[in-house]
Order: C-alpha cells, then sequence, then structure tokens
C-alpha cells in the first residue's frame, strides 16, 4: 500500500468537498488501486470557518508555500481560483517536481501554454479534468478513450448557472431578469453575474475542451463569445414553437482543417439530446472520425461534483501518470476558422411594421446577402403596432449575416433591435 | 518516439475496423502520446477474403499461436469472439507476459476471474474497454475519474439490435416480428437473434459493469434475465400514453449493502435521458456518491466505434498503465440482493372480460399481496369481448408480484397472458 499526501490550496466549496470525498472514500479507493490518499496539509487565508468536514487543526495553514514546499507533500490541489496567485503556485509547485491538479479554468484558458510548458520541463503532471464540466470525465474520454480519433466536433452546455435559467425562463415562463434575481437569491449564480451570462467561464471551459482535442493551448480571442444575459422569453417560446430549445453552447468545430470556435445561444433540435440537458446539468457531445457521436452529461459545478473530478485526479497522479502536458504541446499553433467565414444557419426574430410589403423588404435584403430563407412564422398577436415575425435562413457565412442585420436594423419597416442566434444541426 | 507492434486476433468486422483506424490515426496518435501503434501480425483461419483495408500480405497467419508467441509483438487484441479458443489465446498471451486486449464480453462474463487472476499473477494488463458500449469510454469512466465514488446505481442500454427493435416499434407503429424480420435482413440482427433480443447480450455486459463497480467478478447467475422476444406493440404505446417508453436496461444497484442486479424490459420516463437513446446507440447511466447522476453515450456496437475502443486501450497498454485486473479482484464474493426480496414499480396490462366488478376483482388480489395501485387506465377500445386495462402499481417486492400474477392469471375474469414489466423512476 503506497500512501499519497496530498496538500491543499483553498479551502472553500470544493476543497472542503475534496477533504469529505476522501474522508469518505478513502480506504475504498486503497482497495480500488492500492493507492492510500491523505490529507498532508491544507492552506487558506481563513483557517477559521467551519467547512462542515472534520480536520486536525494541525493540519491547516495561512501559507501555501509551507504547503508546496513541505518535501512531505506528494501532490499539490490549486483549488483558490483567480489567475495571479493560483499561477504562481502552480509554477512552484511544478518546479519543485510535484504534480498538480486544478480546476481553474480561467487559469489554464489564460495562462495554460506557461503552465504545460512548466509541466513538461519539470515532468511533474499537470491535471485538470475538474476544470470542464464539473463531475463528468470528458477530459479522460478524449486523450484516452478516444485517442484513437481525429475530434470532428465538439458541443458542450458548460455553464451550470446559464442553464439553470434557460431552464426555468422555458418551464416557468419567465424573463431573464426575473430568473437571475432569484437565482442570486438562492445562489446558483454569483454577484456580479458576469463571467457566467455573458459567456466567459463558458469560453475558459472551452479553450480548455479545444487545446485538449487538438493538441495546442488555444488563445481566448480565438472565441467569439456571446453570452444570455437580456434573453427575451419570446425567443424561447418562438423557438419551441419551431421545435427547438434555446442552449448556451460552446462550438468546437473542424472545418477543412481549420478549427471554428464559438460560444453563443443557440437553438437545438428539441429531439436532440442536448435539448434534454436541464437545469444546472452540463453535457459535451464529442464526434470522432472513428467512433462516430458521444455524449458526456453530468453535474457541471458543485462542491461533491467537481471533488470528484478533483479526486480522480489526485489518483492518476498518484499513480504516476502522464498529465497530458505534451500532448497539449504537440502543435505550436492551431489554424483558426476566420469567424467571418463560418457557415451558419440562423434564427431572425424582428419587429415589423404592420403593413403589406415588409416581409418582402426583408427577404429582398437577406436575398441580396447570399441568405435564403428557409421558412418564415409570423405570430398572430401583434405588439402594439408591430408584428413579431421569425425567418429561419439555410445556411450562409457569418459576414454576410453581418451585412444583412445591419441592412435590416436600418429599414424603416423594422421597429427594435433585430434578434439572430445560431441554429446548430449537428451536422 | 516508443512503437508499439500489434498482433491481432480475428481479422473480422472490428478486426478490420481497428487496422482501418490505425492506419488513418497512428501518426496522430503518435504525436499525442509518444507511442506509434504499428500492425504486428494478423491471424485468422480466413486470411484471404478483402476487408477493405490494406494489409500486406506476409503480416497474415492462420496460425494465432505464432502471434501470442512472436517475441515481437507487444500487445495482443483478441478479437476471435465466442469462449473456449479465446480463453486458450488470452490466458497464453498473459502467460507469456503479454497485454491482452478483448472486446469479448461473453468471455470475460462467463470466465473473468480466471482471466483476471492469470493476468494479476503474470503481471500483463487485461484490457476491455471495448466489452461494454461499443465506442463509449464507461469503463474508464468508472476506473478513473469516479474512482472516488461509491456506485449506488448503473442503468444500461447496453444492446443496439434490441433499442433498434424498439426504437422502430415505438416509431412506426410495428410489431416485433416484423422489425426483427426485417432487422436480421438489414444486418442489424443476427441470425438466430436469441443472444440479443433474450437479454443475454445486455447480460454479458452488465456483469462486467457490476464486476469493476463493485470490485469482484461478478458470476452470470446473479442477473435475473429477460429479453424483449414477442414484445406487443399494445405495451409502447399505452406506456406511451403513461409518459413512458420501454427499454432493455440492465439495472445495478446497490441496495442497503447488497447488489441487485437485473436485466429487462423497462418503462422510463419520457422526459428522462435514457428515454431519448434511440436506434443502435447505447448509453449508461451512473450514479455515484460524489459525483451524483452521470451518463455516457454513444454507439453501442459497429466496426469502427468498438475499434476507437479498443485502440484506445491498445494505447493504455502500450504507455505501461494498469489494467485493473487487482481492482477487479479487491473482494472475494459480492453481497447479491435475492432477486425475490427487490422492491420495484410495476406496469401490469391485463386483457379482462368486459363486465362490471373485474377490476375490483384484480385489485383485491393485488392488495391481498401488499401491492398497491398507483393509477388504473382502461382503454376505450375493446378486443373483442375483452378489455385491456393496465395498472401502475406502488412500489413491492418482487416476490409479492409473482404470488399476484399467479393468482390474477387464474381468476375467469382474465382472458390471456397478463404482462408485467418494471417501470424505472431512477430515485
Amino acid at each position: 500500500m503506497k500512501e499519497v499526501k496530498i496538500g491543499i490550496l483553498g479551502f472553500g466549496t470544493v476543497g472542503a468537498g475534496v477533504v469529505e470525498g476522501i474522508l469518505k472514500n478513502g480506504e475504498l479507493m486503497s482497495q480500488r488501486t492500492g493507492i492510500l490518499p491523505s490529507i498532508g496539509k491544507i492552506a487558506d487565508l481563513d483557517i477559521e470557518s467551519d467547512r462542515g468536514v472534520k480536520v486536525d487543526a494541525s493540519l491547516l495553514t495561512t501559507n501555501a508555500f509551507s504547503v508546496i514546499d513541505d518535501p512531505e507533500i506528494d501532490v499539490i490541489v490549486e483549488l483558490v481560483g483567480g489567475v495571479k496567485a493560483a499561477k504562481d503556485f502552480v509554477l512552484r509547485a511544478l518546479k519543485n517536481g510535484k504534480p498538480v491538479v486544478t480546476a481553474n479554468k480561467a487559469l489554464l484558458a489564460e495562462a495554460g501554454r506557461e503552465l504545460f510548458e512548466a509541466s513538461a520541463k519539470s515532468g511533474a503532471g499537470l491535471y485538470f479534468e475538474a476544470s470542464v464540466g464539473g463531475g463528468i470525465p470528458v477530459l479522460r474520454a478524449l486523450r484516452d478513450g478516444l485517442v484513437g480519433n481525429q475530434i470532428k466536433s465538439i458541443y458542450g452546455i458548460l455553464n451550470g448557472t446559464c442553464n439553470y435559467i434557460l431552464t426555468r425562463m422555458e418551464r416557468e415562463g419567465l424573463e431573464f431578469d426575473a430568473v437571475l434575481a432569484e437565482a442570486q437569491k438562492l445562489g446558483y449564480a454569483e454577484t456580479p453575474p458576469d463571467l457566467d451570462i455573458d459567456g466567459l467561464d463558458t469560453a475558459h471551459k472551452a479553450v480548455v475542451l479545444a487545446s485538449l482535442a487538438y493538441g495546442a493551448p488555444v488563445p481566448m480571442d480565438a472565441f467569439t463569445v456571446e453570452g444570455i444575459r437580456g434573453l427575451s422569453h419570446r425567443e424561447i417560446e418562438y423557438a419551441d414553437d419551431l421545435g427547438y430549445r434555446i442552449k448556451l453552447l460552446a462550438v468546437i468545430r473542424e472545418v477543412a482543417g481549420e478549427i471554428e470556435m464559438r460560444v453563443e445561444p443557440s437553438l437545438v433540435p428539441q429531439d436532440h439530446l442536448l435539448a434534454s440537458v436541464h437545469d444546472a446539468f452540463n453535457a459535451v457531445f464529442v464526434e470522432g472520425d472513428v467512433v462516430g457521436e458521444t455524449l458526456h452529461y453530468g453535474r457541471g459545478a458543485g462542491r461533491l461534483p467537481t471533488a470528484s473530478a478533483v479526486i480522480g485526479d489526485i489518483m492518476e497522479a498518484a499513480a504516476g501518470r502522464d498529465g497530458g502536458s505534451a500532448w497539449l504541446l504537440a502543435h505550436k499553433k492551431l489554424p483558426i476558422h476566420n469567424p467571418q467565414e463560418v457557415s451558419i444557419r440562423c434564427y431572425l426574430r424582428l419587429s415589423l411594421k404592420d403593413q403589406p410589403d415588409v416581409i418582402a423588404q426583408v427577404a429582398h435584403v437577406l436575398g441580396k446577402n447570399n441568405i435564403s430563407i428557409g421558412a418564415v412564422m409570423q405570430k398572430e398577436q401583434n405588439v402594439g403596432e408591430q408584428v413579431p415575425v421569425v425567418f429561419l435562413t439555410h445556411h450562409a457565412l457569418e459576414k454576410n449575416f453581418v451585412a444583412a442585420m445591419k441592412e435590416i436594423a436600418a429599414l424603416d419597416v423594422v421597429d427594435g433591435e433585430p434578434v439572430r442566434m445560431a441554429i446548430e444541426d449537428f451536422e
């Protein structure tokens, strides 16, 4: 029996979950793997508050470096969050030759290359399953189970807060602001909520997924990012009429040797599995050239689900398994598909004046920009003088949509801001 | 760069898929992992037929042992199927100290303990991701990502043929025999189809899942097994009216320290993800005590999906990673929950004579056997003199259902064979 001593940096929600999981199932893990995990030290600025788990006071310290530099500690678990201090901690640990487990997607998205190079140089692994999809073992699936696949596409519902908001808007007919306010009150959304609802958290996770799928750290600015802030319930209702649900999707797709990467609210066909991912759950749909379509689903956040992923990584680090740093440095740079050249279908919702030729005027602008219309739905109810009209288009280039939307917004017959969202057919 | 030479036993559909995958993506895998897989030798009784992949004739042999005993071969891939010869091959390879990759669930279910003991003794790993769920990396998820979890339950749709038949019956309103005959014509079902439609193939895979989840080879007879043979379209229709779909489920569940294991057609609520698993796809729903609910979905069979899993295992074997034989031998024997004491809800469909007190008579028998009724649905259409009546029960013990069904079948007012299926609420 080999014992592995863990040093935890950051004794917050997830840190306490990791301690709870190890106290509960450490013995079971040792039967399974021959390795017994034990808590060596825990660093946090607050070592007084009760976290609901029993920890000997002698294990607690306010000095993170005293944990990182302790020769008795075998594996460092970084759960402090943020980028600056976390990066210092991780680099120092790797330099000390200690494997590091982290759940910090912002850190990986902002400083991935530097960290993986430090890991490759020192030979100490960097493990990050918990950074994407909480407890879902999806990074392992990409790296191990699907190692023999070229990844054709990844579609992810990666932010539990957004999915929770969208689910409640849909089920209860509520507007965005009302659900957000209640989610904040219940602790399901942070204050301020920007990182979640503006899509940045989803983008951080998508960066990690894309980096692993294609073997090079992807820069954050490779992604076009749009969140769900201010999404109207009307969109959800109209999408439903047309057979779709709205999800905040990360889309990573190989297009003729280049990688298309974007985060945006998208219409998903109701009979697709991703449309059935509700509440705070996450799911990652991965298509490989050999395996075909796969889906990986579970709780995307929270004390214990995230702890489950952290513990899996601790055991992997303890077993001396390669964390995959070389893999992530296999290529210098990824060929990124120009976002303006992305081909998508769109949902357009316009408020048009109630007069005879309005649809023709819009159709004319779309046609001029090489966008053909697949379906038009005019809702019966008028909103004052305006008629809400929804267009579903065929595939066209993003730049053509941008140009057309500018022209459409300037038409006299169009009131208010036109709404545009991508439709995903998973083809 | 390390090269790993693979010896393939059995050049059938999957064997050819493995060769195709390695020829296509071997270079990519070597960039990712530093290990270059190459085909060393292939053994099959038929070395003449064209498999649609380009293989140098000098690699082919009809003598499996010449591959197993070749010191140049690093990893043996067993794809011959069946139990007897396959077992001889695997044992000999392990004895030679060569890691073995297999997709053979029947072999693992019938002879798992012997094989894992041979693996543990020789130190050569036995890898079997492809034996369950085709390309879905679900065994890895259990072993690695979820290593810190006690497994509370597993619900699996594990047989693509059955799921394909059920999907077509449901979508097209067809009867079982018609769909089966067409599936056989199209090559989606084997002739004879017994192994699939009678649930045995599902049980083989469930044995592998349960063995890994609970750390001991599970004997086949621990499972009660019922297939979908002869399922009437009426059941699918009535289940749909009540908000359910019928799936052939493997259920593995921890109940008060014992393991409940069964394979049977079951009613799944329409809004559960497993109800949205269509056609030949497979899915495994796993609940862990730390991670909560997870789902793992993909193609459960076929040339390339299965090859994806085999290739993942080859790379793992090549990296010298432990296959988990010790894990599977952690316990001598699992405590198996007495099938008669299993607590389930049931769907009962009876054909009753069209007279006033018939429902009361059935309700009386159920009540006498401690089974309470949650809902009764009497369909308007009569079938001749008979009225189809469906009862949904609350939870009751299997032995009470057995006793009640015997009494009900003997009632004068009951015509034909009563139908009983489990309802799964995933609670």
